[in-house]
């Protein structure tokens, strides 16, 4: 079964990383097992279980393999991860992902204190890592996640002609798609319509998914333009964990239960329940007790005039 | 001086009515007038201050002919208030109101819950009060706000058809604008577009703002959608305040800091300076002590890549 039969619009489940290794607790495993079921049944057709990272640097994500080998067995979810080197690439592939995920950094300073690294570090290890997959996992899909693309914190504004470099960069080390990541919230819906634009026009069907973060609130905006434009993944996490602690209120990803109301009002098909969606949240609150969760949808409820598109789940 | 002037898109700022009508508690009006100040000074340049209304329906509501009195010392400021009925109209009109709108259900159940009137009966009313505006006070807009235009609490889905039959009744019977309200937070961005178009192709340059509630947190999709079909006035409040009770978290209207963060960012000039803009909140705070404010830009502030449009402020 294709993960992206009859759907408009394919969400990319990525709580389970950006959400949970964002957070300082870490939540059980056996309840993080339970949660990845819940948002299955739910509809999700891909999933991030988390990331392939030194258990020492992030213990919240120690537990990945026993969460692929779970997710498995279920085969309408496209199972992916997170992972930054050559040696999270193996143990990765070895666990049995479906698809990879390098986080790139556009922004040479953000690469440098986050991953110290320079950019032609980061491009040897890409190439590494597809050699690998070409040579022993040639159906593992792998994707370069460009990060501050819409600005970062350190540098302040990043040129849209360095985002297109490195995204050409990346097509050429032989990577399958490029994303296009909001790191920092930073981005608006006009540079948005540009960027996604430029890219398809550069790397084509290579173009990937969109990662918004709401530190602004701006998140569900940016959708609608990436929507404009053509963009069919969007990255988004459950209650939007993760949010950034200096600014209380602000979400981390963008909320999942938000973009499915949004997508399905609008007539674009998820595949996604959201009764279901909403109940998942019941094992975040256990797993994480405390944790702010954010969304609309959750307490508000759908409208009275609601259908999902494509008529009822 | 035209309040239109070195804009691209107008903020129409509804929080001391839509807002304020919305919370049981009653501001004080001398601190209605300190926060009226400061809203004018952050450069917002449409203020809707209140209503006109019977004071025993809408206490919060009894100081508008002062409040109305305090911003006509503001040449740049444009003084609109809400106004249901043709007792209401005389008073806004000789309190020195530069427009009027008054609020037109399209579903019918809900003008019936609402103000107890039939359509034909509302009809009565706009028509006296255009009567009354042409013969004495010819230069005071009357807008006609359309409720519940993307969906009803009581009727569910509302037509499309009957929106537009009902623009064009308004726009026969003599009003200046109509604009469209999400009054209940279902609308999608889909049929933002459909309707707004649809709007302008009837009635021309009648066609006036938009007003979303972020009940669903779909408010600034909804704008972004509005904004590309030529939509130029858009109505907010300050901290989103008004929210439903029922629904911790959702924010009533959209919120203005948000709204200026989004339009700035996207080139769009406002006149409004956010660091201003959120100072302002200090009154809403004393005024309404202990009441929700939402909204991101308060919290995380603006970008590092941030930059107004047209240049600083």
């Amino acid at each position: 079964m294709n993960h992206k039969n009859n759907i408009d619009i394919l969400i990319s489940e990525v709580g389970p990383r950006d959400g949970l290794q964002s957070v300082s607790a870490t939540m059980p495993t056996d309840l993080k097992l339970k949660w990845l079921s819940a948002l299955a049944d739910s509809g999700l057709r891909e999933i991030e279980i988390g990331s392939f990272v030194s258990p020492k640097l992030l213990p919240q994500m120690a537990d990945a393999t026993t969460l692929v080998a779970h997710m498995r067995q279920r085969p309408e979810v496209f199972v992916t991860a997170l992972v930054p080197n050559l040696k999270g690439a193996q143990a990765a592939f070895d666990a049995g992902v479906q698809k990879i995920t390098m986080p790139i950094s556009v922004s040479e300073p953000h690469s440098l204190s986050n991953i110290r690294k320079t950019h032609q570090q980061v491009y040897d290890e890409v190439r590494a890592v597809i050699a690998l997959r070409n040579e022993h996992f040639p159906h593992i899909e792998v994707e370069a996640g460009l990060s501050t693309v819409f600005g970062c914190t350190i540098q302040g504004v990043v040129h849209e002609d360095d985002v297109i470099r490195m995204a050409l960069t990346m097509a050429e080390l032989g990577v399958d798609e490029v994303g296009l990541a909001d790191t920092v919230g930073y981005a608006n819906p006009t540079q948005v319509r540009s960027l996604f634009t430029r890219l398809r026009n550069e790397i084509g069907a290579k173009a990937g998914s969109a990662h918004f973060h709401n530190t602004r609130g701006q998140g569900l905006a940016n959708v609608v333009a990436a929507l404009e434009v053509g963009v069919t993944t969007i990255d988004a996490s459950q209650g939007g964990i993760g949010g950034c602690p200096y600014a209380p209120g602000a979400s981390g990803n963008i909320v999942t239960e938000d973009l499915v109301y949004l997508l399905e009002s609008m007539g674009l098909r998820t595949g996604v329940d959201i009764d279901k969606l909403v109940a998942a949240r019941e094992w975040l609150v256990k797993g994480l007790p405390g944790e702010p969760l954010y969304g609309f949808i959750p307490d508000a409820g759908v409208g009275k005039n609601f259908q999902y598109a494509g008529g009822a789940r």
